[in-house]
């Protein structure tokens, strides 16, 4: 059987996966998506110049010899706009956002001033012209483009979506992802109890790891090992863009799964990739869906859905960063390597003077879910490594969190 | 005026932060939620000794030559309890995940032996005394603790409370969170356009980071600098845990915002914090209530709310990493500081083979917003600094996704 490479599994799987089309959402739900359109500025921010400070607008050539005295001709308050020009020897008292008045060319800060009378004030530093305005559509300017198709909805996004008056939100639509268990050992979440049944864990992380995305998946439940009972739930998954299914590692399984793939007419592009933990992982599409095989053991199971179908899921909803983000940490033991293929080890990350320090937790064996309930990363062991040294630089894939980059492995190698 | 450093401040904020009460939440809400009590196991997972490959269940001492030829008794699949004892020279078909059958002690995987009759294996390939197996409870154990109070539930936790059959979730609860926006010259996002008017993006980044922390706060609008309508929406506001008021730069709006707090028995431990930007910034406390004033400009506002809001709103729900994961880049140009602040300036990440290098955005004026929706990262230079150069090692805070870590700048300094 052949054995894809990470690389040309998550090649082929992303060549088959399209941007979805647009929809219109409301702005306080778009947090995290992508917007589909170009996003034009409707005004210039701010509309007219402003102060950036809470002092005096006064005319920078009024300020040659300091102190300077000026006589105080108006107070002029954010939202309010101000009545009279500055004239020679004259100044305005002004707070931050306020707009500038007609003659001022410059604001001298509060802390530079001192107050004489309740109509003059005393300059005692002095500024360069234009110091402390912010000009008419520094921010924003009518008509400019302010956010590219393409953007992802940060909240910093998300306040320029509503400088520009954007209630309305045109983002990429989320595909409609279902989850489906195989097993006759499985035991569901609301069964009840049977100590020979192993508890369904794989549905619950998958839900998980699709709604850490953004994106509220379906659980289709538990199949049993019955040729009938997984045609009628694999039809029923084919009903949503993508299609999760966990399980079939047995060969006894496989047996059901791939005829019954075959029969509902899923072209299977690959069954197996080179790394570990991750076997077996397969990937198939139809005209109208894409599916993928997770290993029924949890830990395989997440790192492929990591590597491949998270990475698909950002594409189909507009993302241009598609990979966990790597960092670059130290080793801080030895670690074999034994086998061909690469490997991802379960990480806990520290950091010291020096930066980031990564130590293997506990177990490794990929039947242990509590190992990746514990581990902040994945260590990235390249196929022909022949192991790591304590001290040694290796790249970690950063799982604490939703930080995503270009590129699977940080600088492209 | 006093001006707080940043730890300082922190410190104060999160003395005045008590972590909430339990709550009990469905597991497929719970994600990235805090366990508010021990959880322990209900069964042994894997509840018998099980295989860990496709192979063949066998004795290890019938191999003591290769290749040895074993009889095949039964066929075990997972799901189905063997029913047969292994003899000495016998064996068993097993699957990934199934019970090894009694008197069987090691499994040989598939790829190492070949089928020679229907009832008979050769095993080419010998492995030590309990390879492929995984012993009963290697998991967990029946009543042992598998996760412990103050765990974040990440998909992978989330599969454990799975596994144990924890439908319903003990977490901390998250406080209930108001934002309220002040200012004569906002324009609301459903208000009719006005071209002299500031659009009001601060009531909606604030949402969003806020959101993004899982809580949903509540958007109380904008309130005109009137000091009857400031008190009434401030005592509005109180009937919240946390109380977020942007807005109040100017000193005439201060004038309603100070009296307003102090008349409400707000207790105000500062009105200054030494960041830049960060300028003004102000924590206040009821016995029952957390104060936050926000600073109008945008970015200023999101710089306070990542120092010092969110770090208060997760100690509050439990968690334990409170700050941004920070990382070490390489700055790629000069950068010069003449403030006595700590300041914090808005960077976009790249890497090289040689790891981050981050580079300041266009601009760093903190009226634009621009600015802080395209960085990745925000690099905080110290108060004490010079300035730096081209090259130089410098701390960069990520704020492109949601990764927190225990320390504010990594390492504890």
């Amino acid at each position: 059987m052949n054995y894809f490479s990470l690389s040309a599994a998550q090649q082929i799987i992303l060549q088959s996966t399209a941007r979805l089309g647009m929809e219109t959402i409301p702005l306080a739900r778009s947090l995290n998506r992508v917007l589909a359109k170009d996003i034009l500025s409707n005004r210039d921010h701010p509309p007219y110049a402003v102060s950036a400070m809470d002092g005096y607008a006064v005319r920078v050539n009024n300020l040659s010899t300091l102190p300077a005295i000026l006589t105080v001709i108006e107070d002029i308050k954010a939202g309010t706009l101000p009545i009279k020009a500055v004239l020679d020897g004259q100044c305005a008292r002004i707070m931050t956002g306020a707009a500038i008045p007609q003659g001022a060319d410059t604001v001298i800060r509060v802390e530079d001033t001192e107050t004489i009378l309740s109509d003059a004030v005393q300059i005692n530093t002095g500024a360069a012209l234009g110091t402390n305005i912010r000009r008419q559509g520094e921010n924003l300017r009518t008509g400019a483009t302010v956010l590219k198709a393409g953007t992802m909805i940060t909240p910093g996004v998300l306040g320029i979506l509503a400088m520009v008056k954007c209630a309305q939100v045109p983002v990429y639509q989320q595909p409609r992802v279902a989850i489906l268990s195989t097993g006759d050992e499985l035991e569901g979440l609301d069964d009840p109890f049977d100590s020979n049944k192993i508890p369904d864990a794989n549905s619950h992380t998958l839900f998980a790891q699709v709604l850490a995305l953004g994106i509220t998946p379906t659980l289709l439940g538990i199949t049993q090992d019955d040729p009938l009972e997984l045609a009628q739930a694999i039809r029923r998954g084919l009903d949503y863009d993508v299609l999760l299914i966990s399980g079939g590692t047995s060969v006894g399984v496989h047996d059901y799964v791939r005829p019954t793939l075959a029969e509902l007419n899923v072209h299977m592009h690959f069954w197996r990739v080179a790394i570990r933990p991750g076997h077996p992982f397969a990937f198939g599409t139809t005209a109208k869906n894409q599916v993928f095989c997770l290993p029924g053991n949890p830990v395989s199971s997440m790192v492929c859905f990591e590597q491949f179908v998270a990475p698909a899921l950002r594409q189909a909803t507009g993302h241009h960063r598609l990979y966990r983000r790597t960092l670059t940490a130290r080793l801080s033991h030895t670690l074999a390597h034994r086998h061909q293929n690469m490997e991802f080890v379960r990480v806990r990350l520290a950091q010291d003077q020096q930066g980031y320090v990564a130590t293997a937790t506990d177990s490794q064996s990929s039947g242990v879910l509590l190992s990746m309930a514990h581990a902040d990363g994945l260590l990235i062991v390249p196929a022909d490594s022949n192991g790591l040294v304590a001290g040694e630089a290796v790249t970690v894939q950063c799982l604490d969190g939703m930080c995503y980059q270009n590129t699977p492995f940080g600088a492209p190698v």
